[in-house]
């Protein structure tokens, strides 16, 4: 098990649960503390506090894994998985300093730590990082495809503030800040990691696709824990989403509902949000059906990514994927 | 002239003097312009305001010439020269939230205008398409000279807020900051736009310590200008660096006077700083010797620069960056 600790081989084993991914898992894990590792003073501690808060690694086993459903193991994939998550990383330093976060996984947050100048800063070096990791591999395209893929991510954001409190908001936007905010880095890694193990074109935005399905059901499965999920499981409070005015794809569809539109509407404009008030809430999506199409719609992208690996002849890399749609499909439910 | 204003044009005119380089300005500038208009909403309006607050694009100015150095003109170094701007807006956005600043160069910031937290996604977004924009060029090896400048800015600006207050800082110390801070763009552009050009590494490397050198007489003007400046001429308020905490040249130079060095350190620990007694560092600056010896230091950067540049055959684009040494040397004075 190399360096991990007990807590966060446990945390691994919760996404990867055969010896062999376990092994990629800790391979991708002591690359990313390496690199992180390699830095000195402030931007250090930054750096290790952040990989340390855990994560599933999600992004950068799907580079990996996307990159074998093309081509052998290279030291490019492993470079181009590490920059990923730097870039993922960087992201969620910024969005707790946008957001003033000061908890995230039960710990403090960068900004909470060390402040929210030198959080600005370290998210600028990890981003910057990423894209020097990924020069290092000499792939062009990739660093094409990582630099669009953060413009997006910027983009998804500065949409979702536009459109906190705004009830109004249609399904169709909805879905286009969950595809910016989310959806379009795990498409991107899985483009990516195709690429990097020489992959055409073509099929590279197949897999990449898969990665979209991917992101939207993960995304979703966020958006819907939110309002209904177990405190106790999540690290992070309940109800954020809410009390922030962001309206989520179970929010979305209760606005749809005639018998319930001018309740929830009014709620949320008022702003008061207590906690008998958000418990209501809850019930009454749960009530209404809400929550349950939420769920079916995550799942319904969650089949898609399904059908679009069964295009692919079966590998145990192809096994992996698809056993991570099932994992989403579980943590859901 | 373009679509240049004619405020911008006569700012421009302050650093490109005869008509050749002032139609590269105006090449570069709609460029630019061109870049940061192709996108849409929020992201869109800071970038455009963040450009028409001016500037005098000296960073692509140097790709520019510095390329001509070596080759012809061509569209990746025009990209490249577009992308060392869009790095250093990008910092100055980030800069700014930072600081918590609401005016640069009598304009009110992007934080003052769209809030921190658009702010620091649209730093963001402008630092990913400047990678975007080089990533275009298929020039590895300008990424890579990139990403390890934008860290070392982002380690600059952390050592600056780390030695806030000190007046034991040394003088290596104040090199170390604005190296990272400042010299290493100018470093950085010089070099990239050499090998862009097609210059061997060695001769990259040359023309780099031009850039390096320029870069920290660049920056030790302006820290003297923040001490004894003309208010009037500087765009922003005088004494920011001083007050802020920030030990600049001719500070460290007074704290190693013994007949200063009590009196300004129990100034600036004390950190009371009306405006009498500003002024009445700025005097003590000036009548001690230590603002005349930051400047001999400046001009002695700026000889090593020109002494560089000798070591080239005479051309038209060598002048320009001789000039450019000159005209920084007006400014001080």
């Amino acid at each position: 098990m190399g360096t991990l600790t007990s807590e966060r081989s446990s945390e691994l084993q919760s996404i990867v649960w055969d010896s062999s991914s376990l092994e990629v898992a800790v391979m991708i894990e002591a690359e990313l503390t390496k690199v992180v590792d390699d830095g000195r003073g402030t931007i250090r501690d930054i750096g290790l506090h952040s990989l340390n808060a855990g994560g599933k690694r999600v992004r950068p086993l799907l580079v990996w894994y996307s990159g074998l459903m093309f081509g052998a193991p290279s030291e490019a994939l492993k470079r181009t998985a590490v920059a990923v998550e730097l870039i993922h990383m960087a992201s969620l330093i910024h969005d707790d300093v946008i957001d003033g976060s000061e908890l995230r996984r039960n710990r403090p947050t960068a900004q909470k730590n060390w402040g929210c100048h030198r959080a600005v800063l370290g998210g600028d070096f990890f981003f910057a990082k990423a894209f020097g990791v990924l020069a290092e591999t000499g792939l062009v395209k990739t660093l094409e495809i990582m630099a669009q893929a953060v413009q997006e991510m910027c983009r998804g954001e500065i949409l979702q503030a536009a459109d906190q409190f705004n009830t109004g908001v249609s399904l169709e936007r909805y879905y286009e800040r969950i595809t910016k905010k989310t959806a379009v880095l795990l498409e991107a890694s899985c483009k990516a990691g195709a690429l990097v193990a020489g992959a055409p074109e073509s099929e590279a935005e197949t897999i990449g696709r898969f990665g979209l399905n991917l992101g939207l059901a993960f995304q979703i499965t966020d958006d819907i824990l939110d309002l209904c999920g177990d405190e106790a499981k999540m690290g992070k409070a309940k109800y954020a989403d809410l009390t922030k005015g962001n309206i989520t794809l179970p929010l979305a569809l209760l606005l749809k509902e005639e018998g319930y539109r001018d309740w929830i509407n009014t709620v949320i404009k008022e702003r008061e949000f207590n906690r008998a008030q958000l418990e209501r809430i809850e019930s009454t999506l749960r009530e209404s059906g809400a929550i349950e199409r939420a769920f079916a719609i995550g799942a319904a992208h969650l089949e898609e990514a399904r059908k679009i690996l069964s295009g692919f002849a079966d590998s145990s890399q192809r096994r992996f994927l698809s056993d991570l749609t099932y994992m989403l499909q579980a943590r859901a439910n």
